[in-house]
């Protein structure tokens, strides 16, 4: 209920109106001025004159005409993926990646960096390298920005790595780093997060208001959707899932996590967990790629680390069961590559150790699987402020 | 961007105004039209039009003049609380109790029944008698409606019991069978929800937008508040960390739970596993007075249960801490008898167990205890939803 100078007012409902407008483009491959009017409840002349706006400034393009509904067929209106570029990173405790993509979130060109032994600001040193890059492999489309996703908590609110333990960074202005370099807009975010709006955005699995998308890579993280939307908690740390510890710090089981305490989640059920215990035991299981063969081969030392894994996993998601009642997790990451038998056994176990009627309310899917998934949700995430689009509903 | 017909607009304004008008002076022990007006951001001439309506519906009164601000003295509006009466319950495992209360959660009336033994439809009868009990005892003030706490799984949105295994309650429409005897309105919530809900709105301990209530009774119970708004999951089982498996099942101590389940949180962290396994150790500790009292005299039996109880208590905590980076932790409900003691132990296994970082962000505090918090709660449920007004921010 508080007024504001009218001119204010006239100047945020035109702001507000454009991207209610962009966004009836955006959500669909094309569509007409009519059906934009009727989808976003503006008037025919509103929408043409916003619509001619976005013409100019190339964000948008007509594409011909649609087929008549009665009258003269109706000019249909697209989106420009090329009208602007995002670039988007991850920054991967062994390897930064990054991308340059269309306004689509198709991936125009790419590049990758080896990172080991490089962190405090050697590794920051290492972002804008890749920026660089990127950048150089970039044609006229203006840039749009960039979208980071980090590993660690990562407050995007402030842009601030708060902690990234492989990169040895604290409380890091990362955001400000880069924007004061490349003068473009930064988003910075937490890779699970990120990765889990890249599977909202763009996946094909239909998600509902409430869900969790857990990412099982190197470590264990989880974007959380409530309502609608991302939950990040009051220091944007939400979702940290992998620290949870289930396994009693005693227990002899109880593994180091280089989070500097023992029995973590992640120190079981990570994919980098997986490899490592496997390793221990079998050597020629030596990376990814080889556990994922070995445990499809049904050999014995794969299937046990891996069992063990998900049964960690399935502890962890019935703890999230008992807490939020949310109705549906999708499994996303690198660990998704071990197939159905995987999920299988995270299911069998969640079911195990959550409430039976709340168990019964959720359902736990593989997402899509997207190797460069934290790339792609993070230059979502980027574009998706810049353009004032809202990436989740 | 929905367009309604002209007229139900209007009269959704005027609803919409009359309750921030309602909720304005149910916020403030009094205050004046001018006042009202300043803070809803109305007219002068709505603001006395709606409240003509409300002196009429007899919900609030005039109290005479406040101080004067150059002008005449203002007349000052006060919510009348004997205008409405509700009823609230408590529907314990062992004893039902209830109380009438005033709008301003102020106890009128109260009254108790043991139920054990009782469960199913008996129960039910049993919730009719104590309601008739109270309604008996109920001088002129019209009734508002009933509020029920009720344990296990409640599905407040339908008034559905889903699951209370005490009761032997499953499916149990209790919302609609309260309703059709009585012929008034209903809100039918878990318990713990209900007295979190309580907390937050008559406590005095200041609130944060993003806090959970955990109530340590016969079971283990929490209210998740995110963003202002109880989040209750898409089965209206959120907040059941009472059954979050924190032992594994194989691991010896896990005791059998009343949910058919092993090494749940509530069989070492509630108030009611904490007296059981006291008893068991020395007889004498034989209900929760004495346990509290051998604990104060620093009796070492009392002492290594309350202890390993904060422990899983303090492990739920730090699992909520990891899921949802909340920043506020309050404890309410019997255990809080306990006191300092009680609340550093399950402050320190916290830390230990949730990731340093976001431990740092949230803080662990005692509520206000209050005895019947859960009948003051669904009472509080039922007045803000039948008067419109926002129960939580």
């Amino acid at each position: 209920m508080a007024t504001l100078p009218e001119k204010a007012t006239h100047r945020q409902t035109r702001t507000f109106n454009r991207q209610l407008v962009l966004r009836a483009v955006y959500d669909q491959a094309q569509i007409s001025r009519a059906e934009i009017a009727r989808r976003t409840g503006l008037t025919r002349t509103s929408v043409s004159a916003l619509i001619s706006a976005l013409l100019e400034d190339g964000l948008v393009e007509e594409v011909g005409r649609g087929p008549s509904t009665g009258g003269k067929a109706p000019i249909l209106i697209r989106v420009r993926p090329d009208a602007r570029h995002a670039i988007g990173l991850d920054l991967g405790d062994t390897t930064f990646s990054g991308a340059l993509v269309d306004l689509r979130g198709r991936v125009v060109a790419s590049a990758r960096m080896p990172v080991s032994g490089r962190n405090g600001i050697d590794a920051v040193a290492a972002v804008l390298d890749l920026i660089s890059e990127l950048l150089r492999r970039n044609g006229t489309s203006p840039l749009l920005g960039v979208g980071i996703g980090a590993p660690g908590v990562v407050d995007s609110r402030t842009g601030t790595v708060r902690w990234a333990v492989g990169l040895d960074w604290e409380q890091l202005p990362l955001d400000s780093l880069v924007r004061e370099r490349l003068g473009v807009p930064v988003v910075v975010a937490n890779d699970s997060q990120a990765a889990a709006l890249a599977e909202i955005t763009y996946g094909s699995v239909p998600w509902r208001s409430n869900l969790v998308v857990i990412r099982v890579a190197r470590g264990v993280g989880a974007g959380i959707i409530l309502d609608g939307k991302l939950h990040q908690g009051d220091g944007a740390g939400a979702g940290e899932i992998g620290h949870m510890t289930l396994v009693r710090a005693a227990d002899p089981a109880a593994a180091q996590c280089h989070c500097g305490r023992s029995g973590c989640l992640e120190t079981v059920a990570s994919m980098g967990a997986m490899v490592a215990a496997a390793k221990r035991l079998a050597p020629r299981i030596a990376d990814e790629d080889a556990l994922v063969d070995a445990f499809h081969r049904g050999d014995d030392v794969a299937r046990g680390v891996v069992e063990r894994g998900a049964e960690a996993l399935g502890d962890g998601i019935a703890a999230l069961i008992s807490v939020l009642n949310v109705g549906q997790i999708l499994l996303i990451g690198p660990a998704t590559r071990l197939g159905p038998a995987w999920l299988a056994a995270v299911r069998r176990q969640a079911e195990r150790s959550a409430l039976p009627l709340l168990a019964r309310d959720a359902t736990i899917d593989l997402g899509e699987a997207r190797e460069n998934d934290v790339v792609i949700g993070a230059s979502a995430m980027l574009i998706t402020r810049e353009l004032g689009l809202s990436l989740v509903r």
